[in-house]
Formats: structure tokens, sequence, C-alpha cells
């Protein structure tokens, strides 16, 4: 086994999902809470010599400085969970957390995101300045806590969609990086201190981030690993699920309509046009790749304050049965987003960790279980990512336990392999 | 390509299932209709060579004499399903096939079957002679169509539940035909004339069928494939897609309800608490399987005449996430039960056909998928039955490419087989 | 009783309501229907001697030339409403009502429905123009058909919102129709005509139609009746109901979320951003007048083709009940639009034509209960709306049998009392 | 106003309806809810002088010893209701109530509420022992808390049907209490107790109470006012609010479908399928009576534990429209049963007290919209029940404002003859 703690650095580390995440691993440090809705925790992946919780450190950004224990205090009133005896027992360790986490940046990230931010938000430097800041506070965190690894996972607001030519290498993207003008957001920052820090980066939104070939080749020329994009917590897990169905039968989707309403700060994010068609974009386009065919399809996302963090999808699906009789599948989906979304990044940093230290590097396509848009090749039906992610597990484990004894030792060697001489995590750990 | 025609003998020809089989397969033939709800129509399916729809040829034992186009007749004004245009088309096609019905048995099929019999259904003969006359039934089918093989299908009202202990040998249990306390119901007579008559045997339905030890040793002892239990047309099919969706992401199901309320025939059988416990009893068990422990579970299935053929469910599903927190998924499912079963019942023929054509015999494990309940050793995921239905047939187009150059060679050798003594294998094998 | 027929002129005749009044109108004529869904068939309304199914003749106005009979087979084949005998039975009616047709007209009612029209809909009139043509079709009507009396509803698309400010007196308002930059839209002309023509108008669409201070003074200028805005066909009717219920049990609503899909032609039409509009603030300003607050409240409207004439909508109000406990009541209405509007309209000529038989003018607030944005003083629960009209119903039946014996006779009286000298109906009849 | 404060007794007073009124009466009186669910708070009924809340005192029977408090605790963790800061705040006042309960009776309850007692609960008694003892305990109540009535509600477990016949007159019935074979069941015990220690009765659940000839005889023998049955606080509510909206519209309902689920004692109880049909015969008449005809009905109730006391209910209408269209409403209501119950107790023992201070005996027939099978004549709409009440709230008022000064002076004549030989009315109408 690997010695040494991980990890976890949050962008957007005061947001309900990230609060989650920061309680959630304490209450499962001492033993407050089972491990349901952990995918990692499955007795599939037991054998893969996964990062223990009493071994992961939280830290992040954030552009709010609220409190961690007050957001959390703010999730159970409005939105009815945790349990109280839970947060009390955890309110020491959220407070201790406090000193991980420092300013974000806010490079165009729109209107509606700068609004929610503290004023002293530094928004003056230049990207290359935010980068050199960004990565300078991931080294600190590494150094501070002595980890042996760092995984960065996104958890902030969506951003506007990204729809600007950005060249295709990462020099000429680097070279913009010094002018103001650079289109690339905020989440594509963070990625670039990230893999310049030696981190891995998971997107757990649907920004851009890592999602560019000038941002996959800076991973590469790091050694990183990198995942995403969007979280698959609720309405297109189940589509993931239900439309291989139909098409396995031959139903013919007519119309599938998905309406969500939910009242949490993402959900002020997304009243913003601009920012909700992100979202829809990567929610619609995931029938026609399992259907084959493109339904007439609809995906609405409304804020509805009374909701709080519980996002309620309602979805009507039309189809066309045998002889052409019409039939319809509704359902009603009432889950609480950072409760479904937590657990999911503690897993992604299990898994991305898990993989960093067998030596894999660049897009890690056994994650699409997790994304409504995963990054990579991969199937799209759910069962069948997942399918894709335990047979990573196997070969991993296979492999690991053929390559002898410690993580690190299997960790240099499959390096070497692929990545020629600069294994990653030396540097990291300074070995 | 196999010569010949293949035919489809119905067990409850005059029900609504049925009913839609038969009109369905016209509007095939006559073009009338797409292949809409035809998984054998997949393009997972197009190199199986598979028995073409103008090749089939529809009869069946019925305890009621009605006229199968007034049951379509009927089936279209209670239920609103099929166009009128259609019905037309067909109304000829459908008077032709009357004179391929025979009466059926009413051996064990209880009271309230028994009220839906016309009253000369023949009650007096011992299950021995019953089978003998059934069988003369599929023997003589075969013979004025010259078909090259017939797959009788169960399509009839739910028997009730099947828990006596019968011998596991045939030769036990054909020992006992000779009685009229014999128990085995009709379902199981009706299986073993379609053996003894070299003709495979799907069980579309509940009632226990071919699924005795002893049945599938007749099976294997004419050569014969057989499937079943249960289509798994609405409420389990959406069990079977979703269960393993909470399995997956590791969310415990706390509690798992389904009311079924339709307005059907089945409904009237299913009426009776003694049917409807083997109807809620095939439904429920599944759960457990997939979720490897049992949650708080519940299946009802009430008649409401208004419903007609629609079968409405409604399912609530409790479902506990990270830290404890419940939610919670409830679906609609407005399905039409003729509609939704009939092509699965042609893809039945037209797979069983195939295996034996290549000369499987027993339980036909790959047809899973199809199955509430199914016979053999198999997956309960649907996404896995699925794929073990196209690795199949995958496995199978690719075996009969290498065999030879058509169809009908392998078919001569299969069929020659079957009507002679040599056990099936054989043939494929040195063929 | 009143001797002699009454006309039904509907403004959007070739639309998928207007064709279930006229099919609808034939079918209770030939006593192929039961009277289910016709509110002026209750017990409740007996004794008003309301004008018979056989004494309605029905004509219009459409921008489209389509015929009423394959708009019936095509609504019938789309959305499977409709029997198939039933269509044919009433084939001949339907196609002899085609000379009771003639164009509409177009006047500022938005590019979408301009899209609709026929090419050849005359654009070129001026305002007045059109009331002038619109009236001689409306008189030559009745002449033709020998008519006591005509009642023109309008049932065409939604016109965008009407937000310019007109004169309140009729005088102003009716020089401004020289001019083509005249505001005033269709609705509003055609309700101009009708009351020119001393006929009824009743607004069964949200367009502005006579609910303008200066058409008030119109109608009572020729002793006319009108009502409406927009009829209360399915969600909304729930809104009026359920509201009530909140509020009369102290139940705080936090919010009321409710999405409509459907695929007619109305939807073609609010699938203009501009037209939804004004449905859209119809249905939602309800809520505030029930509960005395505003809850946090949002309606969309969406077209989903498949769906035909079938409008579903999903409702979900989020509430507060003691000691601050949210809970939800969710509710999915699947109604085919044009049967529910259809027998609305049917009612609505005879309580209108009753109405202006006791004689009545200006606004029936007594019909309340058929409209989303009711014209004139009124409650606004649906049962408060319903006892209204029974009440009304009640009077109108008693002062009847106290004025003597024929509903002429009693107009005449009760006319002469109420508005001086000037019967509207005496024109009318050309007494 | 009247001097002097009201006792509440419930029977039941452990369950968690009880829990939850003692809880809110607390919350109430300290200002820690608002008073949204509680009917009595609207503005109708301002003018009424009802009882304020910190003027109510909390008592009662049960059968099982738990702490109120600690019930509060479990229903808090169970169905994450109450606020823990509210919990806390009223710990005390709920320790302090725990000297007001006193051991029920379980004559005739049934076994599977016999169950749930404790083992000492005291069952040799005859029913007039046990009468005689609960009289006892209500007048040792009032005088130890100087109240000047007590409102008996009876919030126990539902019993089985009681379908005896019993003697219409009450002296046979008293003549019956001295023997153990005596038929009737607790509540009818509590109600007797209720009625000669001059308290009113109220029976919030389907039990028969005092809803007997003799029963009634005794009530106004005693001068006392009851009201009952069933608390309508879910499904019910809606049915007599959306029944009448189709009866209104003239569709026809052709089946009315319940599915109800929930997870409390309550619950527990009803999986007796004896104790279940009482509450579902109590669900079910009532579309009868508002449609004017029976609908295919069906209602089932089932206990799902993981629910706790959220009740889901689960309806689906199928109803007829114009021209025999087919047409479905369904709804899904989530409600928390003990949460929707409590204000209604609360608002029933200030309507009841303030219809007694009026001199009023008997059935409260006004109190019609708070039960699922209202005792007395009225209406079966929830609407004109809701009306019923108000207009009875304005005559009452009004009478009292007439009547004199203060609500002390009318109540101090009534109290004189309620605890003399005077018939109330005399009182009444002569003071």
């Amino acid at each position: 086994m690997a010695e040494g703690s991980v990890g976890l650095w949050l962008i957007g580390a005061k947001g309900g999902v990230a609060t989650t995440v920061a309680l959630g691993l304490q209450a499962l440090r001492r033993e407050l809470a089972d491990n349901v809705g952990l995918v990692s925790s499955l007795p599939q992946f037991a054998a893969l010599d996964l990062v223990p919780w009493d071994q992961i450190v939280v830290g992040g950004h954030d552009i709010r400085s609220a409190s961690l224990y007050d957001e959390a205090v703010t999730l159970h009133s409005n939105s009815r969970v945790f349990d109280e005896r839970l947060l009390k027992a955890c309110q020491v360790d959220l407070q201790d957390l406090e000193s991980n986490f420092r300013p974000g940046t806010l490079h165009n990230v729109g209107p509606t995101i700068e609004n929610l931010a503290d004023a002293d938000t530094r928004q003056s430097e230049t990207p290359r300045d935010a980068v050199s800041r960004l990565r300078d506070d991931l080294e600190e965190f590494r150094t501070n806590h002595n980890l042996r690894h760092v995984v960065v996972v996104n958890v902030a607001s969506t951003e506007p969609p990204f729809d600007v030519e950005v060249p295709a290498n990462w020099e000429a993207v680097e070279a913009s990086l010094a002018q103001n003008e650079c289109p690339l957001p905020a989440s594509s920052l963070y990625a670039i201190a990230a893999f310049g820090a030696k981190c891995s980066y998971v997107n757990f939104t649907p920004s851009i981030g890592s999602n560019l070939p000038a941002m996959c080749e800076l991973a590469e020329l790091h050694g990183q690993c990198h995942a995403g994009r969007d979280g698959k917590t609720g309405e297109t897990l189940l589509k993931s699920v239900l439309a291989p169905m139909f098409a396995a039968r031959h139903l013919e989707v007519m119309s599938w309509v998905g309406h969500n309403i939910f009242g949490n700060m993402d959900g002020v994010v997304l009243n913003d046009p601009a920012n909700k068609q992100a979202k829809v974009a990567s929610k619609d386009k995931l029938l026609a790749e399992i259907l084959g065919y493109a339904p007439d399809s609809l995906v609405s996302i409304e804020y509805i304050k009374s909701l709080g963090d519980w996002k309620t999808a309602w979805d009507h699906v039309h189809f066309r049965g045998f002889l052409g009789t019409p039939m319809t599948l509704q359902f009603t989906w009432q889950g609480c987003d950072s409760l479904l979304a937590a657990p999911l990044v503690l897993d992604l940093v299990r898994f991305t960790e898990r993989a960093g230290r067998s030596g894999e590097t660049g897009v890690l396509s056994h994650l699409g279980s997790f994304f409504k848009s995963p990054m990579g090749e991969g199937p799209v039906e759910f069962s069948q990512q997942f399918q894709h992610l335990t047979e990573w597990a196997q070969q991993t484990a296979k492999a690991s336990s053929q390559n002898g004894l410690s993580g690190s030792a299997e960790q240099n060697g499959v390096v070497a392999e692929r990545n020629g001489s600069h294994p990653p995590q030396e540097a990291k750990n300074g070995a």
C-alpha cells in the first residue's frame, strides 16, 4: 500500500458539493457515516488499494470566504439534510480546514458568478499571474501537509459556454496567458495550475476545464491524469440507464422532455441563460448518442428557491411501440444534489489518484460513468460505462499484485515505461 | 438461408397477446407496419438469417372459440389500439386463420380460468389423453402447412401457483399422466405435447410450463429447445434496468413499491388471489437478486376495467444516499400490454427457431432478457441479459458462416436429425 | 320555448377545437354521442330551456381553407380521438358545412399566425373594411339560415400580447379603424363585427378580443352579451380547484411549477415566444388572486410534436405545513385539448344565447368558471364560480317561468325593461 | 373574551399526532412557530374569540407509557420533521406534561393494538368500570388545572370495523356496560366518559366513537358537543376537492385508484386487515356521494417502514370526456401525516369549545370539512364544507356580539347551565 496522505483540492470549496465533501469525509473518518453512496466502497473495488478516508486532506479555492461550517448549517436548515449530531461532531474539523482555503479567480466566469464573489477577489491579475498564484497555492498545500499527491476537483459554478477557437498546441495557448484578453475561463486556468503543480485535475462541472487539445497536451507534458466533465448525478444518470432499454427493445423514442427544478446556488447561476445553456447542452446530446437518432428533446432547468438543494426532475418519455402504438414513461426524481455529488467526488479522487499511482496519464476514459459528457473515448450507456470501470479495476489490481509490493515501486516502473524518464510522482514526492 | 415455413402455435390463441401477434404478423407481411418494437429486427441480429415474417404460419389452442378478428376489433375499440385501416386490410387474413385453431385443455387451471372457457371444452379426458390430442393437433398443423419447424408459445392466462412436489425424472411423471389426479397444470401438458411433437416450447406466462426437472429431461430427450418464464414487458423490465443503477451507485434501496392497474382479461384472471399470487411472486424476487439484499418490497396488481389493455404501473423507490439522506424515484409506466408483448413473442419464435436450427437443445438461457423469471443460468440485470443475447447472435452467425454456405444446408441436417433418432449435436458438429 | 335556430360562428373555424365542435354537434344531433363533458346538460340547468343541439347551425371564419372533414380525420389519426364510425357517419354533415365558412382577417396577428394562413388571405384591406366584410359575413349567415341569434366564438390561435394604449371610448376607437396603423388585432375586429351585426361574442382564447373599455361600450351600444377570456380546460382548471384547498387549510404554497407540453397547432403558434407570453400570463396570475400572496411560480408551455392534441401538464406544488414542514403535491394531467374545449364552447353558446334571450347585455360574469381570465367581476375559485353559474341558472329559470310562456315574449319584456326601448333581438329578428 | 383555560385531552396521547399537537402547542405558545397549517388562524375566524394557544392545557390517555419527548425525538429522526432547536426549546414543557397522562383502555381494540400496549394496561375491569375510571381522570384533570372546559380528542389507532347491532337508546346501552361482553370498543367508552364528565368529544379516527344513536342521545343528555369521524388530511381531502370538479364539468369518472404507503405506527396497525378495512371504507364512499354514481374505485393502504410519518399517495383518475375520450389525472401527495393532522386537532379543539360556549350541543355538522366521514348532515364537497364553516363563524361571531359584551358573560351563562340542570339552548336564547 502507498504511504502518505493525498490532497483533495476543491475549486468552489465553499459551495454545497464541496461542503458536503468536507463534512462527509470527516464523518467517514470518525465512522459516523457508513459508505452508502460511495461507489469506490463497493466490493468490486476492494482489491484496488484505494486511499483510505483518513488519509485525504481537503483544501481549496473559492471566490467567497464564507465559513465552511456555516455553509453546512445553512444546507442543513434549508434542505433538511445532515444529522444535527453529525454537524456538531464535525464542527471543529470543519473549522480547522479554514486555513486550507485560498481565494480563487474570476477570469471569464461571466457576470452572474462575479456577483457571487467577495468584493476583494482579485480581478486585476493577468491569466498568467492567476495561474502562477493558484499553482503556488497547490504547492504550498502539498508541502504543508506532506502529501504524496493532490487531486484538484472543480465543483465551482457552471461558466457560460466556451465556444472560442483556441490554438490546439499548448505553446500557443501558453503565450496567450500574458494577455487579459485570453479567452480561457477560470476552469481552465485552474487546470493549468494543477498540471503545472503536478496535480491531477477532475472537472465535475460542465465548464470547459481541461477539455481542449492544448490542455490535454499539457497534462501529458506533466504526466498527469485528468477526467470530466459534469458529474452525472440525477436526471442524466437515469437517461443513460433508461435510453439503452428503449434501444434494446427497439421502441422508438418520439420525444423526451425533462424539466428540472431546484433551489441551490447552482440554480442561481443557472438562472442566467448563458450559464444555463452550457448545462442544458451537456444534458441533451446523450439521447442521440445512445439511440442512434435524435428524438424531439427538451431539457429545462429552473431555479425554484423553496426546493433548496433538492433537485426535482420530471421526465416524460413518449415512445412508439409495435404497430405504431404510442406509450408513455414518466418519472420524478427527487434527489439532494450535494448529497448525490459529494460521494462521487470522493470516488473520483480515489480512482484518479489510483490511476496516477499506476502510472496512467492523460484522460481517464474509464471514469465515464461519473460524467454527463465524458472526456475520451468510451461507451455512453451507463451499464457499459460501469463495466468499463470494473474491468479497469480488475486489470489495475492484477497488474499491481504482479508488479510487486508497494504502490510506489509499481508506479515508478509503469511510469518509466509510459512516459520516458520523468516519473510524475517523483517530482511531487521530492524523491 | 433455411427454406420452408415455420409454425407459431399459440396457447391462448384468442387472447389479447395472441390476437396482436396474429394481426401484427399479417401487418408485417403486408408491409403495413414497420419493425418498431421488434428486437429481432435490430441491426445486431441482421446476420442471423432469422425466419422472415412471411414464412411464419399461425395456429393455436384456446379454451374459447371467439373469432380472432372480433377479438382484434374489441381490442381496438376498448383500448384504442390498431389502426382501423390495418384491421380492415387484415380481416380476411385473420378469418383464414380460424381453421388453424383447436380446443385446448383446462386441466388444473383453476376455477377462474375455467369460467372463461366455452361450455364444451372437454374436461373429461385424462391428462395423457389430453397430451395425445394436443400433440396430434401440432403434428397435423405441421403437416398441413408443410412446416419445417413449429414453436409453441404459451400466452394463456396465468395459472395458480404450482407448488406440488413432482418427480424429477420424466419416466415417473409420464406414468402419472394416466391419472386424473396428476397435479400438472395445462401449461405443462402443452409443453409435453410440444416436445413429443418435436416442437420448441416458449412460456411467456408465469405458469409452470416446462420449468420442472422432468420436463427439462423430456426436452433433451426429444432434442428440443425451450425458454421462459413470464414475458418482461413493463414494470419488471424497468426494475431490471433501474435496480442495477442503484447497485452501481451504491445507493441503498430501502423500499420499492409497485402498483399495477389494468383492465384486460389477464386482469380478470389475476383478480383471483390464487392466480395473482403466481404473478406477484414472479415480479418480486428480482430486486434481491440484483441488489444483493431484499428491500422492503410490495407489488400489487389490480383489475380496473376502464383501462382495457393499458397497464399502468406506479413505482415508488425510496433510497438512501450519502450520509443517510433519503431520496425518491417515482415512475409511471403507461404501456399497452398486448402491444408490448406481441413483438417479443415474434422475436422469441425467431430466436428459438434459430437456436434449434443451429442444433441447440434444452433451456435457451440467452433469452433471459425477455423474461421476468428466466429459466437457466444467466445474469439478472437487463443490460447484461441483452449483451448475452447479442453475443449469442454473434457466435451463432459466425458459426453458421463457418459451417457452410446456406442456412438450408445446416438446416437440412438439423431437420433430418430432428425427425430421426440422432441427437442434434452430432449433426451440428459432424456436418 | 324560443323558436328558431341559433348560429354558432367560429373564429378559427378549421382549428382543432372548432373541428371538434362541429363534429360533436353532428354527433349529438344524430344521437351518436352522449352528453358527457357538456356542462349545460347537467341537471342543474335542465329548467333553463337552452337551445337544443339540433337547432344550432355552425359557420365561421378562418385564415386557412382546409376541409373540415380532413381536419377531423387528421385529428383522429394524429391523436387517437374520435371513433372512426362517428367520423364516417358525420362526413357528409361536415362537408355540407363548408359553404358556411368565410376567409378571416390577419390584422395584427403576428408573423407566426400569418405563416399559417392561406396565401390569398386578404391583408390589404383597412381594419374598417375588414370589419365591414366580416359583419356582412355574419349577417348573410343569419339570413341564409333564418337564425334568431348568432353567437360568435373565438377559438383562433393566440395572438401576441396586446399592450397598446387604446382610447377608452368607442368613438375614438371607431375613428382609428380607418388607418392601417390601428393597433387592434384580429380578435378585436371580429368582436366589433359581431356586435355590429347584433351578435354575442365569446372569446375562448387569451387574445384581447372584446376586453377593452371601448369594446364593452360597443357591446352595450348594440345590446349584446360578451364573455371571455381563455377557456379553462386543464392545468388552470386544476389550479383554480386546488389552490383554494391550500388557502382553506392555511397551508403556505411556497412554489407552484407547471410544465405543459403538447403538439397541436396551438403549440406551433405558442412556440413563438411573443404568442406564448400572452398564454403564460393568463395562466399565472390566478394563484396570487386565490392565495392572497404570490408564491414562486413558473408556467412553461412547450411544443412537442409527438403529443398531438394531448396536452400533458406536470405540476409540482411545494407547500409548507405546520411547524414549517415542507410537503409536496405533484400532478400529471393528460387531457386532449380539443375534446376538453369543444363541449365548453357548446355550453358557452347555449348559456350566452340564453342570457341574451333574457335581455342581458354586456359582460356575462356568471360564465367565469369557463375562463382562465374571466372578464367582469366574480370569484376566482372554481367552486364559487360554478356556484355563481348555478345560481344564475336558478334565477333565470325562475324569472322565465314568472314572465310568461315563450322565450320570445319574455325576451321582449325583459329587454325593454333593462335596456330602454331598443330590444337587441328585435333588430336581429328583423321584427 | 372567555376567561380561564381549556383542556385538550388526547386519546392516544403518545402517538405521532398527539406528540405533534403537544409540541406544536408549546411552539405556538413560545412563538417559535407561525400559524401556517392552522385553519382557525385564518382571517375568516378572527372575530370568533377562539381560545388562545397559551390557554390550552394538554393531557390524555394512552396504552403506552412512552415519554412524549422521546416520541418527538423519534419522529424527528425517523421522519426528518421538527427543527432540533424547537425540540430543545420545548423539552422541559413536554416533560412537564407527563404528569397529565393516564393509562387508557383496551376494550375491544383488537389484537394488533393490544400488542402495542404496555404489559400492565388494565384489561380486567368491566366496561363500566373503565368508563368510570376514565371519567375520573377527566374530572381530576379539569379540577387540577382549573379548566373551564375540556375537549376530548381521539387520535388513537384505528379499531377494527364496528358492525354489531347496538340498541338505539342510551338506557339499554348503559345497562350493557356492566358485562364484559359489551361490544362497544374503547373509542366509544372514551366518548361515554367524556360526555359523563361534561366534556366535548371529537373523533379524529375512523373508529366508531360517538357515532351511534345511543351516544348521540347521551351527548344531548349532558348538553355536550361532538364531532367526527376520521381527520381528512391527505388523499381524501384531495378527493373531496377534485371530484366536484369532475362533476361540475360533467366529466365521467370511470375509475379512481388510490394507493397509500406510509410507515408510522398507524401503518403498523393498518397492516392488520381488520383495522385496515375500517380505514379503507371511510376513504372510499366519498366518490359516489359527490359524483352521484360509483366509479370503479380502489383504495389501498400499505405499511412501508422506510417512509416513517410521510404518507405518500398515488391516485390515478381515469375519466371520460366529450365523445367518449378517455383521459387521465394522476397525482402524488407527499405529506407528513402528523404534521397535517396536528393543526387540525388544535383547530377542532378551538371550534368545538367555541360552539359549546355558544350553547350548541350534539353533532357539530359545520365541522364536516375536517373529516373523511362527517357525522351529521352536510355537504360532501370540500369547498361547500368550508363555506359551511365560515358561515357558522360569521353567525356565531354576530350572535356573540349581539348577545352582550364579553365572551365571559355569555360563557358564564353557558357554564352555569353546563354544570347544572338547564338545557344549554335556554341559556343561549334567554341570556
